[in-house]
């Protein structure tokens, strides 16, 4: 079976997979200082957003990855008042961030002001809470951002990047771990995303190194199923100043003020459970 | 980004989406009386069997779903002794349950032998327990077989078929359930894998209407990554005679006496958490 032109695929580098959606009519295209950036009209998923040619999002199954870098690092932290999301340009995890009410602020720091240009304007539902008055925008290097913060100024850094590679490389280093921490309050975690368990088990444990080589106490790995992500199958890693990830705050969780479509309370704790094949990577 | 020639790939009907792997050179194709079938060699997932165009297994992410067909429904069952497997023509699913040493029997009621002689030729690790003296291979329709089997002889029925269409569709159907019932032992019990929770929850509401429809008392749904199915996303219905599928034999999960790579307790536990959206569909 081959595909015509009409889908729109997404090849995952050097890993011989690749996933493709149908009748993908391009709406935008642009070359920003930082990426290319696309958006295009599918068929069965609704509106995608492809950063590089790698999907970003797609309206059909955002909900996944939103809730799951959000909420975890959120219900375990034992009071987040200040939260820090570096990325995130389509807003979607500041939405999540937001329904929590006693978030103080929210400092988005996202290099490309595009990105989030641009969800504005094609996926408004993501974008709901950009107005909220707790809600800042920092259009700019994170990496930079978080260097020049007041020691102990946050409760939870939540790092929504791309791959890796690129601009978002240094974001996967112990040297900005470092940093990380030097700007959480004790007791403060980090949650960033860390690709899929089946791929790239390599880099969830490089992740799980280099936190530690920063001083975390604890790193714990959750994962999800995400279909428009190569191999489908995601994941996101927790590391806290002083470990007890294990906890959350599972009452609050359960009674939560605001709807969910993929995480609660049993999601959370199950989400945490590893195969043993990827416990065995991690500890080797 | 378009896939030349050389990439495999399965278009889920329908779902516009779709699934590739990399250079994926054909070893054998054959049309036998019930469907058209395929094995590839993939560069980066070993080798893959197709029919009808569809992904059965790949060597590289196979024993997820193999894993999590046999073992939930084995700890569940307080005592399996007599099994039945319908289709599983690959025997992975056979290997998974020969590795409970209290299994009296197994059948597997697969309807096309060359299933079989070709998954003992290109995948023989799957194999491995063929020549086990408690398998016993019955090539015909198992439908037919539940209806001439012996009431209460056997403990656990598990059901690794093809999607619900042509063969496999009376497979999901009320009539069939209540002939498995009548052949399961008092406390008996079903796993049948049950598709994408993604694209098809209503595919798994019907089922769980179905089961019901035959008098099963419980029935529950796991889930679990398959990034080579569509939606990179599976699950696996259990129905029981008496319910009581939460409790499982935790202990003996957590010292069974064989290795796998993605069931154990904690994972057994985890996978039967069900997101909300999935919950509101199936309670509607």
């Amino acid at each position: 079976m081959q595909l015509d032109a009409s889908w729109f695929t997404e090849i995952a580098p050097g890993e011989g997979i690749a996933m493709s959606l149908k009748g993908a009519r391009r709406l935008h295209a642009e070359r920003t200082p930082y990426q290319q950036i696309e958006i295009y009209e599918t068929e069965t998923f609704g509106r995608l957003m492809a950063i590089d040619g790698c999907v970003m999002l797609t309206d059909r199954d955002n909900f996944v990855y939103h809730e799951m870098l959000a909420h975890p690092a959120l219900f375990t932290h034992p009071a987040p008042r200040d939260v820090l999301i570096i990325g995130g340009g389509d807003c979607g995890t500041l939405r999540e961030v937001l329904k929590h009410a006693d978030i103080g602020t929210l400092i988005q720091a996202e290099i490309d002001e595009r990105v989030t240009r641009l969800a504005e304007q094609y996926f408004p539902e993501l974008c709901q809470a950009n107005h909220d008055p707790r809600a800042r925008f920092y259009f700019g290097d994170g990496i930079q951002w978080v260097k020049e913060a007041a020691t102990a100024s946050l409760d939870v850094i939540l790092i929504d990047s791309t791959d890796p590679a690129g601009p978002a490389a240094g974001l996967f280093a112990a040297a900005f771990y470092k940093e990380c921490r030097r700007v959480l309050r004790p007791g403060g975690l980090i949650a960033q995303q860390s690709e899929s368990p089946l791929l790239y088990a390599h880099i969830i444990k490089n992740m799980h190194a280099e936190f530690r080589q920063a001083g975390f106490a604890e790193v714990r790995t959750l994962t999800f199923p995400q279909a428009t992500y190569p191999s489908g199958w995601w994941s996101a890693t927790l590391a806290g100043e002083h470990g007890k990830l294990a906890d959350f705050r599972r009452g609050d969780a359960e009674h939560k003020a605001f709807p969910t479509l993929y995480y609660d309370a049993a999601m959370h704790a199950a989400a945490f459970a590893l195969p043993p094949f990827l416990r065995e990577t991690l500890a080797r």
